[in-house]
Order: structure tokens, then sequence, then C-alpha cells
């Protein structure tokens, strides 16, 4: 066949003067995130030791998804399970889903409250779609994850909600009330991407008892209620001796405005896998399974039906879900300790203690210090590019999460390293600071 | 655990005079096809026998995945491959792409040209993110597939082209002419669902130029281009005797306004599989990269990792897609050959004889007369019951593909159904008619 070279004519960039692309496709900012990854990938093919604490991803080598979940996917590709499943999930997984929830989280939701989607991400997006409209006002904590690019992508007003360490960078009822009567959508996420930390009973009960109350007042005018967007991705991630708590088993009238963000890439390793589901009031899950149908959005058929298994397999959870606890618990431990030996050894560094998740949130503030070649540490920036190029220590700062403030807050996400690395790691990073 | 019971304080049917959806969600309405799908499904667990030729996915009985997607497929899994792709694809698959474009296409794009995404949907939902904003108008031939639900979910205007049996239900340069000077975005769809006929070469050429002469004079203004959504999704399933194009194959300045759609899901059989991915212009692509990262639209990575595999390995595809021709075209000529005895007996029904995909048109146009019951059949939905009751066979009128009026149009699917259901079928159809 003639070949028409298309090399050049295909490359076009964006020179002339008139935007090529929608107002919000221009405007649309990628993953921070990614952009340290693949600075870091650079400098491991360029033969550095690097450890890599800025991907909330798992390496399989350190984290595999469970053989249960794996040998059930080869299953029911065997069984050719290869077609297109019902856009609102697999009837097998949406059967499973309510058992799993009433098993483990004592939540009894009926089955049109489920809808299945490839992954927690097009479940939030289809929240954002399904109550949102162009100019509505969307509330979020800083730091989280995510929620200025669904803000942008919707047209939507973001309200941010700043909090800090003093609470453990999880915000209270006292914080959001205020944004409650424009609000339509407030997003709340526990454990929480970035910090590992966890909303505490009394600090959801608030917020519950907030949003229920301003609900009331706009039902009796006739008007839409504020939703809560409940991203608990992480919740079988929770730490030993820190508790999970969910919306409706607080305030079971929360059922109505509380739509949750699940699936299994963070609680089974599987983020390649790309099965999450959303769970919540069936007016807005009917909706959402329209949207996320239109959007395309489908967990693999395969998937699915493995999926189902696992989630009824107590035996296969328990067993992985202890050896996860182990192998996270073991490297934020570490982490923290490490932190916070150099803490007590009076370098500028400070680690909160894990409660969930894989992250832990650290302090770094040599600002105002010089680097041995002379440069002065300023922003968090500035002591990102310093930890990661004088100790090999690759991490994000709070920024990438909305905080816009450079004050030396740090996520370390331990998936995808050894506590070998990260002992190995600890000693470079207290090097390079003293160095300072 | 204490079980929290939701099931009723869930159910949130709208009883309420406000709705408590966004508007966008409120006025999207699901695919009409799912709909009679799921009626079919009824009719068969009550025990008859349908022929099922209403949706537009292949049953892995008669149409398995290729064996080396599957083992690879499998071996991915045995790899661990089940972290997190990068978001615009795994870097195995977007390498395998441009080859398999150069070699089966005659087409060579740059690396940036591709992004993958969890299937053909995505693709489409990220094409109109990127380039449609809110208002903007959109022009699409009826019959087509789900434009309107895009358009409706951008908030765009649609500007439909009606298509009729003498064009092959296709448009041509002259009916495109007049909607071009305001349209942001034109979709064609090629081989077409619903029709399974495709743009001839003249008629995708004189498309190309109008598109070409609009954009020089809007790049001499300064404005936007307008952009081509190219849906060739069934490519590879164009039937023996007729040729697929491509627009920058024809015009290669096209490179610079083309989007394709495409994935695996049709031509191999794999609907359930979940890998698509966009072909386009560098800046464009970039965009649509941010967009469905954000949605999180991605394929699972072990399938793209078989995907790359299957691309490369081109005496596997010769064998499968040999075979799907051989197995689709039996079944559609079989029904086109069925329908034109019919129609020689005189029956009020016609076909067009088949290009490709896996669909055929025909038109079963009774109206006016009266079932055995006495009912007249008036509409097309008439027909569509009728024909589904009284001879178990299941078909979708033209009006589920955007056109609006009645007059006997129905896209038959026969992935799902093999030849002996059709031969079985048949004269079923037949006797049905002619008791009329």
């Amino acid at each position: 066949m003639a070949t028409t070279d298309l090399t050049s004519i295909a490359r076009t960039a964006p020179t002339s003067s008139a935007p090529r692309v929608s107002t919000m496709a221009e405007g649309l900012v990628g993953s921070e995130i990614l952009k340290i990854a693949a600075e870091i990938r650079a400098l491991i093919k360029g033969g550095r030791t690097v450890c890599n604490l800025t991907v909330g991803d798992f390496d399989p080598k350190q984290f595999p998804i469970p053989d249960a979940l794996k040998k059930a996917i080869v299953d029911a590709y065997d069984a050719n399970e290869t077609n297109y499943p019902p856009s609102n999930g697999m009837p097998e997984l949406r059967d499973a889903l309510p058992r799993f929830y009433e098993r483990e989280l004592g939540l009894r939701y009926p089955l049109e409250s489920f809808l299945v989607a490839s992954g927690a991400r097009p479940v939030i997006y289809g929240i954002y779609r399904a109550v949102v409209d162009p100019g509505d006002t969307v509330v979020y904590p800083v730091p989280s994850w995510n929620n200025n690019h669904y803000v942008h992508m919707l047209g939507a007003k973001g309200v941010t909600v700043p909090c800090g360490p003093e609470s453990r960078f999880l915000p209270s009822k006292s914080e959001l009330l205020a944004t409650l009567p424009t609000a339509r959508l407030v997003c709340l996420n526990s454990p929480l991407n970035p910090t590992g930390t966890a909303m505490a009973r009394d600090q959801l009960l608030g917020v519950c008892e907030a949003i229920c109350a301003e609900n009331a007042k706009r039902a009796s005018r006739g008007e839409k209620p504020v939703y809560l967007m409940y991203d608990h991705i992480y919740w079988m991630l929770t730490a030993k001796g820190t508790e999970h708590y969910t919306p409706p088993q607080l305030v079971p009238e929360m059922a109505k405005y509380t739509i949750f963000v699940d699936g299994i890439s963070k609680a089974f390793a599987a983020t390649g896998v790309r099965v999450g589901w959303a769970v919540g009031p069936t007016d807005v899950i009917d909706r959402m399974s329209a949207i996320i149908g239109h959007v395309g959005a489908w967990a693999p058929r395969a998937e699915q039906i493995a999926t189902a298994r696992l989630l009824d397999d107590t035996s296969a959870i328990k067993t992985y879900v202890d050896a996860m606890h182990a192998g996270l618990g073991s490297r934020l431990n570490a982490l923290h300790e490490a932190f916070q030996s150099m803490k007590s050894s009076g370098l500028p560094v400070d680690s909160l203690s894990p409660e969930g998740a894989i992250y832990l949130t650290v302090r770094i503030a040599p600002f105002g210090k010089k680097t041995p070649s002379g440069a002065e540490l300023k922003t968090n920036e500035d002591v990102r590019r310093y930890v990661l190029e004088a100790a090999g220590v690759g991490i994000v700062p709070f920024q990438a999460f909305g905080v816009p403030g450079d004050d030396g807050w740090f996520r370390l996400s331990v998936g995808a390293v050894s506590e070998r690395e990260i002992r190995d790691a600890m000693p470079r990073l207290a090097e390079a600071l003293k160095a300072l």
C-alpha cells in the first residue's frame, strides 16, 4: 500500500494566535504529579538511585494484586467473557457489591444504588456531571486531589476550604458551614490523598448534620439539595488503630445526599485493572449511569466478573488486606520514625502519624538556608528539587493538591518502594539536610 | 458490625417538583437500543425463540476474540502487569499503533498523534470535549449513532443532515456544504452504524475538499478550524469488494483536522475488553489526553500490552480477519438474500447490499395493513413490535439513530446470531408479513 507521510502535517503546534481547541480544553491542566514522575523516570534511566515516593500507585513487585483476583480474571477470559458488559455493570458484580457493603461497612443499600465504572476517576467525573451545572459552586478542602481540574471541566465555581496541620488537614463543620448555603457539591476524601489522615467520627458527624440542616431548609423552599461526594477509595487501607466512618452510618438521612467513590484500585493494588464503583441515592445513580454509559468509561467485562468473585471471598480478602496493612504500615512507620528522628536531632522537618491510605504527610522546611552550591531554598519547589538531586528522594509538594503557600508540606507515597529503599534513603535525606 | 438499613432512604424517586440533578443530567436520554435489548432478554427468559438482530455486539460463542489476544492478556496478568498505565496509553501500544496504521492503512503518523482510551466511546467523548464549546455547532448526518447524546452533553447545537436510501444513507459534499461555515465539528462514520454502508472515494474526497476550503478561509481570518471526527471503528470489517478510505489518504492536509475513532472492539469482537484509540493532530490529541486522563477512561494495562502484541502479529490478524469476514459475510448475505427474495415475492420489504460493519439496512413497510388481531400498523415502532411478537425477530428502527420519520427503515445486526438462526428466522418473518 502507498504510504502518505503525515508526520509533519499532523504535528500541529499551536503557532497561530487562534487556539484550535475548546475553551475548556485550552485551560485544562494536566496532572502535576505525572510531570514530577516523568522527571524521576528520566533520572533513574540515567543511572541514579531514586527512592520514588511520588506516584499514588503500586509497584506490583512490592504489592501484587490478590492471586484470587488474577486467577478469576484468567478464568473469565478462558470462559470467553469478552463482549459488552451492561453499561451499569455486570449483574454478578452489582449483586456482590450490596453484600460487600453490608458485610464490611454495615450499610444496607438497594441494588439500584450501585454503578460500576472503569475505576474511581470516572465515578468522580460522573458525580460532578450528574449534579453540577456550569456556574454551580463546588466546595472542597485543600489539600485534596484533582477537584480543581473537575471544577474547571464543569465550568463550576470552586470554593476551597484551607485545612492545616492543626486539624490534620481535614475540615470540620465550622469551616464548611459558611460555604454550604451556596454549595451544590461538597467533596470529601477519607482517608485523604495526599495526607494519609482520616476524618474522625465527630468531625464527619458535624459535617453530616450541617448538610442535613441545609437540605431541610432547601426542601422547604423547593430547592435542589447540596450533595456530598465521599471518596473513600482508601477505606480498606485505614491504619490499625484508626476507624473509618461513613456519612450514612452516622446519619442515615445522608444516604439521600451522599455519593460514594470506591473501587479495587487501591485496596487491592489494582490500579491498572480498572474496576471502580459508585454508591448513592438511586435517582443520582440512574443519571450517572446514563452519563458514564455515553462516556464509555466501562470496566472490562472479565475484570468485573473477577471482582465479583473476589468481593465474596472473605477469606482471600482478609489474608490480602492483612498483608497490605503490614506492608504499608512498615513502610509508613519507617518513614515517620525517620522524620521524627531527624526532627529530634534538630533538622527542620516534621511528619504526621499515618492513619490510612498509602501516604505520609511530612514537612521539610529548610527555608532561607543555602545549598552546598550556594542557592537559597525559598520555595517548596526549591526543596523538592534539592531533596531529589542531593538525596535521591522523590516527593510531591502540597501545591500539587491545591495548597497555594510555600510552607514546606509534602506528600510521600509508599506503594512503589520497598522498606529497604526507604531505610537506605532516609540517611541520605538527613545528610542532605545537614549539608545546608 | 451493626447494619444501617438504607434501602428506603436511598431510593430517591424524584417525587419533589425540584429536580435533584444537573440540567444536563436531567435531560440526558439513555440508549434506545439498550431498552429494546432488555425487552428481548425478557422474552427469551420467558421461553420464546428470538433471532436477536438488535445489539451492536458479538456473542463470543459466534465470534470469540483472537486466541493470540486472549493468550497475551493472560500472559500480561501472569507478568503482574496490574498497576497504572500511563494516562495516554502503554508505551508498547503507542509504539505499535503507528506501525499498524502505516502497514494497514498507509498512513504515517507521529507517535504523539496516538492516544489510548477504554474503547471508542471515550474517544468520541474526548473529541467532543476537546474541540466543542457550549453553543458550538456540531454537524452530523442521520441516521448515525449517539451524536444527539454527545451534543446534549456538551450543550452544543446539533445540525442534522438527513441522508436517504438514494445515497446509501451517507452524505456528500453538496449536503454538508451549507452547514460548514458555522460548524465546529463534523461527524462521519464509515462503514456506518446503523446502515452497514461505506463512504465512496469521491464522496469522501468531496467532503475533505470542502472542509479544507472552509478552513483556508478561517485561517485567513484567524478563526478556529472545523474538525472532522472520522469514526472508522468498523474499518477492518469493510466487506469484500468495498474499499475503505480515510480523509488524509485522499487529502493529506486533512491530517490537521481529522480525528480518528478506532479500537479493537469491533474488528476483533472485543467489545468487553475496552481498548480503543484516537489518532489526530498532535495539539488536539494532547488536549484529549488531558481530558481522558481526568475522566479516567483508561484501558486496562494488561489488555493494552496484549493489544500491542496482537497489532504486530500480522499473521494472527490476517487469519482472524479472514474468518470474521467469512462469518459476517455469510450472515449478512443470508439476510440480504432473504429480504430480496421476500421483495421478489411481493412483500413490502427491501434491503441494501452490505458494504461493511456488522449491519444490514432493511425496509419493512407494511404500513396501513392490519395484523391478524386487527391492529393497524402505522409506525416503525408498530412494525418492530409486530415482527418481534409474530416472528421472533428483534430489529431496531432508524428512530434510534436520529431519523424522525416512520418510513420503515431498520438496522439488523448479525454479531450475536448464527447463520442457522437467521435461516430459521427468515421464513417466520415472511409468514408474519404474509399474514397481514
